[in-house]
């Protein structure tokens, strides 16, 4: 069995599997390379060969035990129906009416098959233990950008619909978790073994909304994937939550794994989150990118403090584009040589 | 004695005293005058009948139960020799050495004269029951603009900084630590009845670093005020600290009040925070900015949760500029209708 998998089932394995958020990316010499021939960020999302050729890189140089499909979270609201354009940062048509979206699975699969696609070249091109992770951004980080058209500072257009209409709202967000049921069970279908969901501004709710927004619709989407595959192995990441946020997440939308970002002390995560959910986290990128000793008794803090539970190393947050991957090699060795 | 004070001395008041964090700003139009008849920002910090007019228009136009100083963290840096100027975001020169630094209380004094005398001009012109609270930033935030030169969205110079060269960043933090607490202690001399520390970027720690660069320097301020003023009352705001960060930060740096962000839930700060602080908080600003039935509920939920405690009704976060005046009259009669 996959080490990964084995870990989300429940067990504590030796050597930690690890994989990092954003190990596909910009630090990777051979991704810019791979970035400039195909002219912007969307059209390599889109482009199955290019989009499965940077996947497994990061495969290649590290041994990392999961790839991670590159992607977007933004292929959800295009299949949905709004434009997205990356330019400085991503740009889509703004949504305030649920009747501006496309419910309709035909259009979903329409526009999401490249991403499909490009599962089954990464799937021929991995090692059988390595698993490959599909994912998703989650219905209240999408709302974030659909609401907005926009990346958006404080997250005001999604927070004032919602605060205004919340029966419209949590309508809007349920429709958006239909298509990210639809998504990760494709993925699935097309040969990933586990699925990430990224709650990526989940961290500045208020409890109450909290629950309606980020907890609600989750449980949704775990629901209706188990649905279909009822073995289905789902990690959730509801970054920057409170601790009794994370707390309530993992305990109540049903996923196999947690991830943490990096302010969690995993001293609470040990004492405070069911015993049989799969922690995932959650060393600062900027310690990988500062290299050296802190980084060894990072690594080692986070290792020691989870002793006796099962634990997927890996950072709080994506790996930052100036990280030198010789950092990556060392993180990668000294996880390693944990026991 | 005023209504803010008792609270601060832990004492529950009906009606609640309110406040808002950066109550002084862009969403009034009699500000925008004031900030198009002054020129820039900065020059309206430094501009004692400038700074003592906007400091008094959110009072006359609101009743609120206290007055903050218009002012900016940046003095401190300012004071230690670092150049600040103001043009999209602020701009600094960038610290890497403590040498760098002015260490000098003369030459502190001098430059931090403007913002005494703002205080001098606030007292004048404020009624002898409205507190006047002064602030400054926190060592930690403080060295997150100093190190990078500028607002960085991921802290990232501070960190590398304090991550390859812990000793060196703590005599840092330190040295910014005596500066804040020498101008904290000057601006109760002028006639401030209370003071907030500001930890705007205290929420994306470790644990352990939260330790080091949050609640230590802050401990040392909040001890070198008492030495001066043993009746002193402080407040500290670690905003996006995660709850034991915040218990933590409420148990061990000796502060009156904690100022929580909008994410906490206060049903666990009333059950996790020491009974004898005083609690400071936490509507969403972009919930102010709704207005309507979500204020209401949103602030009866706070009201409500809190019974039995010593609390200052207040924003998680500040003011946002495009809030309607309106919203906020009508937040402050609802909170004095609070029973």
């Amino acid at each position: 069995m996959k080490r990964l998998l084995s870990v989300l089932d429940g067990k504590e394995i030796r050597p930690l599997p690890i994989w990092l958020m954003r190990q596909a990316g910009r630090y990777l010499p051979e991704y810019r390379e791979a970035r400039a021939k195909a002219g912007s960020f969307w059209s390599m999302c889109m482009d199955p060969s290019a989009a499965a050729e940077v996947t497994l890189q990061p495969i290649r140089r590290f041994g990392f035990d999961a790839a991670i499909l590159f992607s977007d979270i933004l292929v959800v609201p295009f299949a949905m129906g709004c434009d997205v354009i990356f330019e400085d940062g991503p740009s889509l048509a703004v949504i305030n009416d649920i009747r501006q979206l496309q419910c309709d699975e035909t259009v979903w699969a329409r526009h999401l098959a490249p991403v499909y696609e490009t599962v089954k070249l990464v799937r021929r091109g991995l090692g059988v233990d390595i698993a490959l992770l599909g994912f998703a951004g989650a219905p209240w980080t999408l709302a974030t950008y659909m609401a907005e058209g926009r990346g958006s500072s404080d997250r005001r257009a999604a927070k004032l619909w919602g605060y205004r209409a919340p029966r419209s709202f949590r309508d809007f967000l349920d429709a958006v978790a239909d298509c990210v049921a639809f998504h990760l069970i494709r993925q699935i279908e097309a040969g990933c073994d586990a699925v990430q969901i990224f709650d990526s501004w989940a961290g500045d709710l208020p409890a109450r909304h909290f629950g309606e927004w980020v907890i609600a619709p989750t449980k949704r989407i775990v629901k209706q994937v188990r649905e279909t595959y009822p073995q289905a192995k789902l990690i959730g990441f509801p970054r920057a939550a409170t601790l009794s946020g994370y707390e309530a997440y993992a305990c109540e939308t049903g996923v196999d794994g947690i991830s943490l970002d990096t302010t969690v002390p995993m001293e609470w995560a040990m004492k405070s989150l069911p015993a049989n959910i799969a922690v995932q986290g959650n060393l600062d990128p900027i310690a990988l990118l500062a290299g050296g000793e802190e980084l060894r008794r990072a690594t080692d803090a986070i290792v020691d403090a989870m002793r006796g539970r099962p634990l997927i190393f890996n950072l709080g947050h994506g790996v930052v584009p100036e990280t030198p991957p010789e950092h990556v090699t060392e993180l990668v060795e000294h996880v390693r040589a944990a026991r």
